[in-house]
């Protein structure tokens, strides 16, 4: 700990977790001048760290080498470290569990070995998604039992969301306004002290609960409308109307319309989680959200749909009942490699079922296991193409050969609309723009 | 007609229906030089247009004098004038009939009265909202069918969808882009003329069913997206969160989110009602869109939640059984007249139904009819508002004197969130705030 711990004195902090939401916030912070522990059990996330080799597609390998030559960033596995700082910022995962509820393990343990270290003075910020009343009833109280110390006297407890969103280029973590929160008005004061020294704009809310209530409502209202907009392009299917020309048309009305873009299916780390963090404390009390419901149904089918249009397709094009199939993109969005929940993992699971052989592409992820089987990327190299039955466009990346792919591949499924000007050569099917009667006949034959 | 017809020369037209629609349209098209037909059968309507007194808050008196002086503009309910016209736009209600299901009959109607006076070389332009294929069957067949012409050939058909907002000052009817449509490429040619001289923006799409679709998309999401938060905000008042401060710090992301708000309902002629023309003609092919479902059901449901809500504050504060209640606005939404599908007539028969004495104040709706009875507005005077047990915020018209109505009024019950800064004052109680477990109570009681 620095010499005083006043509220204006924090200069060291200790950051939980360097996954997308950790290391960014420890290279802010660090950029700021202050000292950062960058704590994480992986000790291959430390070791790359230490050897400044990034590992995520936003964070460069410079700006690691820079933040290392500070001398103020020490990235390790030990929680003793935080005996030194003043503030403790939480970013761990909180995933679902295999019953689509809240699985706090992570961020409990995370907690149980915080509160072994905790120093009086300290302030404890959780940035996690989680549902309402976390801070409050599952932080604080374990924080106090393992420490011996009063929360809101001894030390301090605030919740701020992480907002990061991977890939974003236009705005950068300290321009993104930052809600803070606090159990007391003290605690709040400290998390304001704190966020202020290196966020752009920091904006108070009244209670914990209202800070982690915002960050589920912000993908609530994602989930629900990707997840309409995915609804509407299998019924677009079935009428022969091109859902992605009515977005077009649509979102040329300048109020009151916000144009969301069908696909395979939500992935990621928030939008199909989070929303069902706050369906399970709703729950908990008795109600329930039917549009929450309703748009993970509708996003856990989506998968499903592409495979039943892929089937439909091969027996259209007399394709051997064990085709070839080849996925562009894995990962559950555009420019990353992160594939965790992405329907790319449930499409193969499908179409493996349905006994093809499965092959990917994806130019940021080499390796993946679907199933207990492991897949290597393949270089799309034309002969690739050719000898696969149909393409499938899953990751709408950059950098993806468009051209190449529908030179090639016999039939193309596109499911981002990258080819929607191509649709003159042949052989291609887009999600969402007619010609669904296929998939249809099939599902109900 | 003017001497000829090529599709360079249309400084005539036709605009049957002079409603919130059709009549700012008539006064756009006079703005350019055109020479306007505005044709209703409401004769109440043409009356008031010949003494340029305007029914509508979007139009003033002013304007209706400038266009009357241009001696171009001819109300009338004779649809004979039409033989004299270039272009024929149809902007005629399409309402739902009693089963919730499109109601086409008015539409109908004025279809098979254009079809008696068609020219050759006349465009026809339907902008009412309606399901994807109504243009092409049933105004198509039943203008042929008329007329003895032949649609594509003898004249041409278009669809565009209106995309007026009443109440925006932000965006005259010109500046909003304009989706236009037609039955063949010489039909949009001929639409592009037309709209092309008084919009600033026309944006072509490829069918007349893109074209329909593109409105039931806008108004779907919009629909859903404030069932949804209305869900949420009877969630937080279970949960005893306030939403308003949660959609406060959610709209401070940059990116990802835009709010909504809140209500007792929504009304009008467009969000409650677009998506259910979707919904029917998606249920026509055999499936089903479930988020309008649980939209639709969400909204209908919003006074009844009121109800329940203030039923609850009035035994909480011993009101008598037969209390007095005073609704602060009657209209669908802030600062305009229309009381179409607004959730207050419900909210009225809700709360007449459970024995209590309603009135209410809207200084824009002079008298409204529920359940057979008439109510005029009374006036806000101190003695009324001391008299009243409770009064409801239901519409949030600009003009609302808010201190007046806390001051004065025992209990506030405030839909609207227009009370947000006053609650210190007591007695005020805000839809999503928290303090639920009262309706919550009685209703489980």
């Amino acid at each position: 700990m620095t010499d005083n711990n006043t509220k204006n004195s924090v200069q060291s902090i200790a950051v939980i977790g360097q996954g997308y939401v950790g290391l960014p916030l420890s290279l802010l912070f660090l950029s700021k001048g202050f000292t950062v522990y960058g704590i994480d059990k992986d000790l291959g996330k430390i070791r790359a760290l230490c050897q400044t080799k990034s590992y995520l597609p936003d964070v460069t390998d410079e700006e690691l080498s820079q933040s290392m030559g500070t001398g103020r960033f020490h990235p390790t596995d030990e929680m003793s470290c935080i005996t030194r700082v003043d503030a403790i910022i939480i970013c761990v995962p909180t995933p679902l569990n295999s019953e689509h509820s809240p699985d706090l393990t992570i961020l409990e343990r995370a907690v149980a070995d915080i509160s072994q270290y905790l120093q009086k003075g300290q302030l404890v910020i959780l940035e996690s998604s989680t549902y309402p009343g976390t801070t409050r009833e599952v932080v604080k109280p374990a924080l106090e039992q393992g420490s011996g110390l009063v929360a809101g006297t001894d030390f301090h407890i605030g919740y701020s969301p992480e907002r990061i969103d991977p890939g974003n280029e236009e705005f950068t973590v300290e321009q993104i306004s930052k809600v803070i929160s606090g159990l007391t008005p003290q605690c709040l004061e400290q998390a304001r002290e704190l966020y202020g020294k290196v966020f752009e704009n920091v904006v108070n809310v009244s209670s914990p609960e209202v800070a982690e209530f915002t960050k589920l409502l912000e993908n609530a209202y994602r989930l629900i409308n990707i997840s309409f907009i995915n609804e509407l392009a299998t019924i677009c299917d079935e009428m022969n109307i091109d859902i992605w020309e009515v977005i077009e048309a649509a979102k040329t009305k300048p109020f009151g319309f916000t144009p969301y873009y069908p696909g395979p299916g939500i992935g990621g780390h928030c939008i199909p989680v989070d929303p069902l963090y706050l369906q399970w404390k709703v729950q908990k009390a008795g109600l329930t959200s039917r549009f929450i419901e309703i748009a993970d149904e509708v996003n856990r089918k989506a998968p499903h749909y592409i495979a039943d249009r892929i089937q439909a397709l091969l027996v259209q094009h007399k394709a051997p009942e064990q085709a070839n199939l080849l996925l562009y993109g894995v990962a559950y969005k555009r420019d990353i490699n992160d594939m965790r929940e992405s329907p790319a993992l449930d499409l193969i699971s499908l179409l493996v079922q349905s006994g093809h052989h499965v092959s990917y592409h994806d130019p940021y992820i080499e390796e993946i296991e679907v199933g207990g089987q492991t897949y290597k990327s393949v270089e799309l190299h034309e002969e690739v193409l050719r000898n696969t039955h149909c393409a499938i466009i899953v990751t709408d990346h950059t950098v993806i050969p468009i051209d190449k792919i529908v030179t090639f591949a016999p039939i193309v499924f596109d499911t981002r609309n990258v080819t929607d000007k191509l649709e003159h050569r042949g052989n291609i099917y887009r999600l969402g723009a007619g010609n669904g009667n296929l998939a249809r006949q099939e599902r109900f034959a």
